[in-house]
């Protein structure tokens, strides 16, 4: 006969609710209970079924989606898909926006978990890493650094920034510009700095970085872009880390008679289908967007169902050769 | 064991009461009070669930939005303003998207509605008037006719359709065409076909009009789009129902060795921040997310006191004047 739930709890010493939990992975269990329930499941070679599962825990198929904005290509494409695909696994989704404000994703966290979510997708960053510790959920991080039991999805951010930055110096320019989001913000992001900055040294070239806050509006961003073209005249190529940025530096070097490529080389990041539509002549580096998201899900799923996960998941970037550089 | 309210309460020295106020943001407390209560909070890691938040008061403070989808910049752009001014008057805010599905509709609806928010702002129109007229909950619509009691907040669509092709038909040419959603969905943007076909009519123009379904991805929108070049070699000028198609069918015409706007003039619709960015030439009818924004959260909160409010906001739309038409 197979074992049940209840043999489970009669040979570990603990209630049916404690086996349930440890299965579902909810509420604070000590390492001792997760081990003595652990090892009884082992011993009874217990398979838990999903209907097992509803029984004794709050399943409410929903998963929470934390990310800053969905007013920028990139994180619209990719709540989008997650929200396509997870509806076909059964789940409903909530979103949650928390731009540069830490007590709004405090507060989201908060409202999120309370007892509304199987699991939470996170591409925000404002909170410090102890407070995710504390969390008593499936995680699985988007595009950022958490801690290390909350497994990370990303594409190379270091190549792509390697790829770009060589591409424009093959090309035999020299004076090469970069503009990035800030490095205080703990996301793999940063590699793509890093990279322009690796690469350019290696060709004894300057690296000069503008940083450009992400949740500025397009007005405020056409300001500080400018600045590089006043303080820069003779730049020869700009890396841009997103799309968006990339298509209005475009657009100001034109209005200020720089031509594109032959005398100013732009290329971008992200590469949405929306700005692929819109703008097909953008040279720009394609995130795999299809990918991060099948990757996070299966991720998260398998955090839902208590098994091991790798830590970090680097995916692969390619390059979209347009016009532009 | 989970911290419990009132495990707060007696770290903190204070009432359950107080601990609630605090929670939902409720009269009058001193600073003292909420540093204490909050600190209580952090130190136990106590997660407020919507059972204690009921308890003591129904205010959840959470606003529900429900838009058809998030990859678009126009609902992109309406989801960001108002969530960033919700939060500015002390409301959160979750998404649900539900594009083209009744089903799902009705899932978020429930999921929305089970206590958890205070008010809803609804652009989906997929669930008959019904099922809304027996929510107890003020509602707000956004560009969608419901029904009587749930007061609508748009922009002045016909007019926008009548400046456009009269626009078009001043210029000299004959030949133009429409492209909009399905108007089997209830929504007042079916009033710009509606001025479109009124004004081609009046000067014996004959009115062609191409349905693409706005959930569509970018490629198979992109085939239709080949086909009214295909079938209509000598259009002249295209009124799109929104900017990405135009900005879609700008690209494949200029592919198609038509110049615009000598030989083709093309005019897009919705007018957001980011398009106007990103192709300034694109003339296009602005939507007044701004206001519309604004006025859609004012007429939330005298619903959530019980006013009166009218049934109908009809915003004007402006127009932006690029080359394209």
């Amino acid at each position: 006969m197979k074992p049940k739930l209840e043999d489970v709890a009669n040979l570990a010493n603990v209630s049916k609710t404690t086996v349930s939990r440890v299965l579902n992975n909810r509420g604070y269990l000590s390492q001792q209970t997760k081990d003595k329930v652990e090892n009884a499941m082992k011993q009874l070679n217990y398979q838990p079924n999903s209907a097992a599962r509803q029984l004794y825990n709050q399943k409410t198929n929903i998963i929470g989606l934390l990310f800053p904005t969905v007013s920028n290509p990139f994180f619209g494409e990719l709540i989008h898909q997650l929200e396509t695909k997870l509806f076909e696994q059964g789940y409903y989704v909530i979103v949650g926006n928390s731009i540069n404000n830490p007590d709004k994703e405090a507060h989201y966290m908060n409202q999120l978990l309370s007892n509304q979510v199987d699991g939470l997708i996170v591409g925000t960053h404002n909170i410090g890493i102890e407070e995710y510790n504390h969390l008593d959920l499936p995680i699985v991080a988007i595009d950022r650094i958490m801690n290390s039991d909350i497994p990370t999805v990303r594409s190379d951010n270091y190549n792509g920034g390697v790829q770009i930055t060589q591409r424009l110096i093959n090309s035999g320019i020299k004076k090469i510009i970069h503009t990035n989001g800030p490095v205080t913000i703990n996301t793999p992001a940063n590699l793509r700095q890093q990279a322009y900055e690796d690469v350019m040294s290696s060709h004894q070239l300057t690296p000069i970085t503008y940083t450009i806050d992400f949740s500025l509006d397009f007005d405020s961003k056409l300001q500080l872009f400018k600045n590089i073209f006043k303080e820069h005249p003779d730049v020869e190529g700009i890396f841009a880390s997103n799309d968006t940025d990339a298509i209005q530096i475009y657009n100001l070097a034109l209005d200020l008679g720089y031509k594109v490529p032959e005398t100013l080389k732009i290329i971008g990041y992200d590469g949405t289908a929306m700005i692929q539509s819109l703008m097909p002549n953008l040279t720009t580096v394609i995130q795999p967007i299809d990918d991060i998201t099948t990757t996070a899900i299966q991720l998260l799923e398998q955090r839902m169902n208590n098994e091991q996960t790798n830590t970090e998941y680097v995916l692969p970037i390619s390059i979209h050769q347009g016009t532009t550089g």
